[in-house]
């Protein structure tokens, strides 16, 4: 699908394994044995959404062999000035948020990275597969599950691709843990515990505006729990409970969340619990429970290196910038079919939706809530 | 109180801390330092139950200067027999389930500890509080808040004192933790996690008996962590709620828990999500988390050594054999009225109870449960 947008560059003589683990290690990557010139696809890829994450996606994609950024989507032309600076980007591929929907014309853009507030994903999301371009979205991928469906909807009937930025699903360590449960080698898995918090600053910040966040901590950190708990324990849940502690009512306005903690039940009686916290500094841990063995990560999430332990010693996989390797995967996924270990689509992103409505509305009523995913 | 009963003797040469400690961290007890003789009161103990905690007990109690094991209470003539012989035990200070009421003729004991399983407590505890003996039962102290304030009130009524084997509430590691908290050293606190399971094997034992158990692992194992919550965050909870988990509904018959998560709600705002299972390997972790800072212990609550960390670092308090210093303790709490730093009495335990009786109703009904402790 869409061959003909293919670019290929013939002068990458670094591979992004080098570039993606290297710098990390502290190695020059300089040797012979990652010298090997690359010739294969380029995914060109816009962003759209020019904040802190979207930097943070910029700056990685430098070391992509296999993606490569092209154009902006942004409503400050300021910033779009500095990108194009920055990262050699012409004015053909520079956008906003009126006349985004022009880059179905534009042949030199197979795909947008959707990283503006959640709110405006559903919108922004449909609009770019109108256009005829892949979506990566930036997770959550929308603020429930019914925008979500609709989103995927837009994007099969468009016959674009979506794709979700759950760079987790490509990091090294989390890899091996779900490798090693699949070998069977934690034994039948019993219980998954996910906290995942941060203290949150600005209080204007978008993250802690209803209208644009669509929640609280749960839908920007929660998530986390919410998608390691599926990916961890290699099934979706069946049931929910959930309860919600509030400090700071200037702060966490209605409809923000400041900390929810949440289980879940497994089809195999596997249970998870969970802890979404807007209000503690660094909580990042998961810990997954087996009949013969366990794993535990910490930090298990961090942009920084992941770190984690089983019952058979230290992980030791390779440091990778999880952004880089996310887009070389991305590219990989929609322009040449390849499956990742865990899937990273709208699908996927519409069931840790369905979880988190059923959180929302489990904290609200205080009863359980049955999920079919 | 009981001054009479008071025993003193003069040939201890070497200190409990000595004692407690130094055989676990392999030294040789004999050391100068250690060389000071004890000439003060020492509290002298029947054992009631000669199961497996109670030869744990006894053992541990042959370490102490400040308790001694002077009787046993046991329907089983062979057992007595071979405690008889194993700790110097007279004919006298012998007692079977028929005719312990006798124990208050007998002047050469001061106290009894009940280690038998948990629905018989109730009766016995107020047995021996009637036949005018401290006291010391294992936990949980009764099998619901209500058998437990009748073993509070009959014991008040007897001017006996009732205490409750908590014996992490004397742990060097644990109370490190509980110093810095009240330091401030974490800051304000937000969160306590508490993980505490093993796999349960004979099914035919006891604690999978309702009867007996009173329950499953909640009342065992989990019991830790809802004692732990409270020490750690160091207030009583508000609210609960609690889901229950079955895989094996051979094993655990029905009011046979095997797997129950619930949370606390605490008046600060501090929540808690804790795990009692009996299906689950070695888990025994806590984690407290703070503003400013955290401890982690792993094991957490086991009989051997406690380890834990915090923001700080490691925590690198005495390993002590956990009964040993009980006992020493247990004794200048009952015989000279010292105030441990954490409440080990009856009321106490009721407060567990309570919190017992609340998760087991809120996993029932689904619905939270409001706490008034």
């Amino acid at each position: 699908m869409k061959n003909s947008r293919r670019h290929f560059l013939q002068n990458f003589t670094v591979s992004a394994l080098a570039l993606t683990v290297l710098p990390r290690l502290g190695i020059a990557a300089k040797s012979d044995l990652y010298e090997q010139p690359y010739d294969g696809p380029v995914l060109r890829v816009a962003i759209m959404g020019l904040g802190g994450y979207g930097t943070r996606v910029a700056e990685a994609m430098q070391s992509c062999k296999k993606a490569k950024l092209v154009g902006v989507i942004s409503g400050t032309p300021s910033k779009i000035k500095d990108w194009q600076g920055k990262y050699n980007i012409p004015e053909k591929n520079c956008y906003n948020y009126e006349n985004f929907d022009k880059i179905k014309d534009n042949p030199d853009i197979d795909a947008v990275y959707v990283i503006t507030p959640n709110a405006l994903h559903h919108d922004q999301v449909i609009r770019v597969a109108k256009a005829g371009k892949h979506v990566i979205c930036e997770k959550p991928m929308a603020v429930n599950a019914k925008e979500g469906q609709e989103m995927v909807d837009a994007c099969r009937n468009a016959k674009v691709k979506l794709l979700v930025g759950y760079r987790m699903h490509f990091e090294p360590h989390t890899l091996e843990v779900i490798r090693m449960r699949n070998a069977g080698e934690f034994g039948k898995v019993l219980f998954f515990q996910g906290l995942c918090g941060f203290k949150i600053g600005d209080p204007t910040q978008w993250r802690l505006n209803k209208q644009l966040a669509g929640g609280g901590s749960l839908m920007d950190i929660g998530i986390y729990a919410v998608n390691g708990a599926r990916y961890m324990v290699g099934e979706d849940p069946v049931w929910v409970t959930a309860q919600e502690t509030k400090t700071d009512h200037e702060k966490f306005k209605p409809g923000v969340d400041e900390t929810i903690q949440f289980q879940l039940g497994f089809p195999s009686g596997v249970t998870a619990s969970c802890l979404s916290t807007y209000s503690m500094n660094n909580l990042d841990k998961f810990f997954l429970n087996g009949e013969k063995g366990f794993a535990e990560m910490q930090p298990s999430t961090g942009y920084g290196p992941i770190k984690g332990r089983t019952h058979k010693g230290d992980l030791n996989q390779p440091v990778v910038v999880h952004q880089t390797l996310q887009m070389e995967e991305m590219s990989d996924i929609i322009l040449n079919g390849k499956q990742p270990v865990v899937p990273v689509n709208g699908e996927e992103a519409v069931k840790d939706l369905k979880v988190m409505d059923a959180i929302y509305q489990a904290a609200k009523t205080g009863n359980k809530v049955n999920l079919k995913l």
